[in-house]
């Protein structure tokens, strides 16, 4: 589809950095981007943010990076759709450079949710649900998670036990990454003694609030070949949107704009499924995982945790998902997320994937999903030689 | 520069609209831009907003526009660069389509502030500026700007009568634009007698806090030219930013992210400030008047009071500003007013302008400002025929 490829990626590590300030982490993750480029300076800055205007009282993040990584001047500003914010400003760097309208693109996902109270961070969240019709009933994101997740399984008969697997391959992929916040495998018994948070999701089918900032830098494929770059192709970029209430939604399992975004990127990529070698989903919550993988097309309805419970999604597995981790194991700094997902599969295609490197991947997919499904951006990216 | 055509435009007035929400606002100025296009549903939509996630606990406004549009399914993300925003949203859809990856792109910007306590309105206004360093410390936005605005009456001797042209000149303007909030011409007299808000800064030198809601759709002019469209032509669309405190800046003067922004504009175009017929400036407060004026090329430094007091910013002049009554006028809802801007050039290009209409305007210029000149974004579109 496009002509633009990655030249580098850079990242903090998830956790609770009530030492680094925003700026300092967008910083972090956006020097070693740059750095591995080998470029001075982009000619533009996409940052990926939810909460930093509620959490942080600063919107505007754009030109404050910008600035503070040395490039004042420089074309900047802030992409937001909720926790797929990172996936919409990656593709507003891919169509600045695919315009041709700019050379070098910084892309950067950064995020800063721990140092605010659990009850500012839960409203700060309830901003992506809508907000007259769900956010003023005391919805938080969890409950609205918990209510899909409970249709699930009554719809499809599936005990809660069958949501393990997800939890379990993102922990023990996580405890593989240096950048992830959590280490330590779990097991199944775990999982099943975990405290309850709106049932039935429990704390090991919930994603972590935590700080964290991923960076990617883009260029025209021609470019980086004179740059004597690996390239990692953007193959596909396609968002496609839903309702933000549930109950306006079509179908609460469809998950349609999923559906939607993926069959655009495949059109778009000229693939299908079974071209993918990796896939990065979005495990805020272990309901979410299964029906992104039936929605891009990797299970039937209702067969998504069927996929997990046959190991199928581990790095040795059909579809290896949360290869470095996932939202549960490596972290969910929520605007951050899409683009820590892209830096994923990069590493994953350059082979640095380490005890997580999945054989000879060569094509990769993400889907960053904002709300309960209603903004989804899948990205397809390819190596090539 | 590119081959992006707008083919419809639209806007509610701007006011206190207690009885709209965001969503509804922004449908109703979509709607008349797409029936004014001849369209019936967009491929992507850039939503321009600096404020919902604090005052109305929305974020997430690209997909909750797309679906209360009836669109629901099309990509949509919000985009945010302070009061800058509507251009930076505008500058994303053209990249969309320049790029080939969509075809028909809405862009809305949309704003609802007076539903909010004043305290809330001002600290979250003051999220555009630092957080850290400037807004931790008290400091509001109408301050920023007074600051400013001392040093330039300081700097170059000029007393705040000065300003006063620009102001007399916007209520004027807005006076004839039945979608202004303000319909009564004000004089030198009324000016100087103005309650102070922030020493220099008086009542008639702020734009007011208000709601409203813009947009325009864009489409390749190839496309536009088949559907039988007037041609009103993106010739430029070029951002630049600058630190976000004050105290960080090279020359406080110097507004030097609207400098280069104008330059770059003008190089894409390959036109010069003597080409531009009409230049809709960011007067959120008289002192930004004279500065855009001063960083486009339309004055020497310390000599933009000097425009305004000589009548060359009126429509008759020989660089109009505010036509439809800017900032000041017309209002200020401020994730709207980049997308209110390009609206009004658009409607002078037109020759809709009714008693303000700039005789023979075929080429417009914007500049929207983010923070206190942090982020600038300078359109030029030219009528072709």
């Amino acid at each position: 589809m496009t002509n633009v490829a990655i030249i580098g990626v850079g990242q903090t590590a998830i956790g609770e950095h009530w030492e680094f300030s925003l700026r300092e982490l967008a910083f972090q993750a956006l020097s070693q981007a740059i750095k591995e480029a080998g470029i001075e300076r982009p000619d533009a800055l996409f940052v990926a943010n939810m909460l930093a205007p509620r959490l942080s009282d600063q919107a505007h993040l754009g030109a404050l990076v910008a600035d503070y990584s040395g490039w004042r001047g420089i074309e900047a500003a802030t992409v937001e759709a909720a926790c797929a914010s990172g996936g919409a400003a990656f593709q507003a760097g891919v169509r600045a450079v695919a315009s041709g309208l700019a050379q070098v693109v910084a892309v950067c996902g950064v995020e800063k949710m721990t140092d605010a109270t659990s009850e500012s961070v839960t409203s700060a969240l309830a901003t992506a649900a809508d907000a007259d019709f769900e956010g003023a009933q005391g919805v938080t994101f969890v409950s609205l998670n918990a209510l899909i997740m409970r249709r699930y399984m009554h719809e499809y008969g599936v005990p809660h036990a069958a949501f393990a697997p997800f939890s379990i391959n993102a922990h023990r992929n996580a405890a593989n990454n240096p950048n992830a916040m959590f280490r330590q495998p779990i097991t199944d018994d775990v999982y099943a003694r975990a405290p309850m948070i709106a049932d039935p999701i429990n704390l090991y089918d919930s994603s972590p609030v935590c700080d964290g900032a991923a960076a990617i830098i883009l260029c025209p494929v021609e470019m980086a070949r004179d740059l004597g770059k690996p390239i990692i192709r953007v193959l596909a970029s396609a968002t496609a949107t839903d309702s933000l209430a549930l109950a306006d939604r079509r179908d609460l399992l469809a998950l349609d704009a999923a559906r939607q975004s993926a069959a655009r990127a495949y059109a778009q990529a000229g693939l299908s499924p079974q071209d993918i070698d990796v896939f990065e989903v979005h495990d805020a919550f272990t309901i979410m995982a299964a029906l992104s993988l039936e929605a891009a097309g990797f299970a039937e309805r209702g067969q998504g945790t069927r996929l997990a419970l046959d190991g199928e999604i581990t790095p040795q597995g059909r579809i290896p998902i949360s290869t470095m981790g996932g939202l549960k194991g490596r972290g969910h700094p929520v605007g951050a997320t899409g683009v820590y997902e892209l830096v994923d599969v990069v590493t994953q295609l350059r082979g640095e994937a380490g005890a997580n490197q999945v054989k000879d991947a060569a094509i990769g997919m993400t889907q960053n999903i904002g709300g309960t499904g209603s903004t989804v951006v899948t990205h397809i990216l390819r190596r090539e030689n």
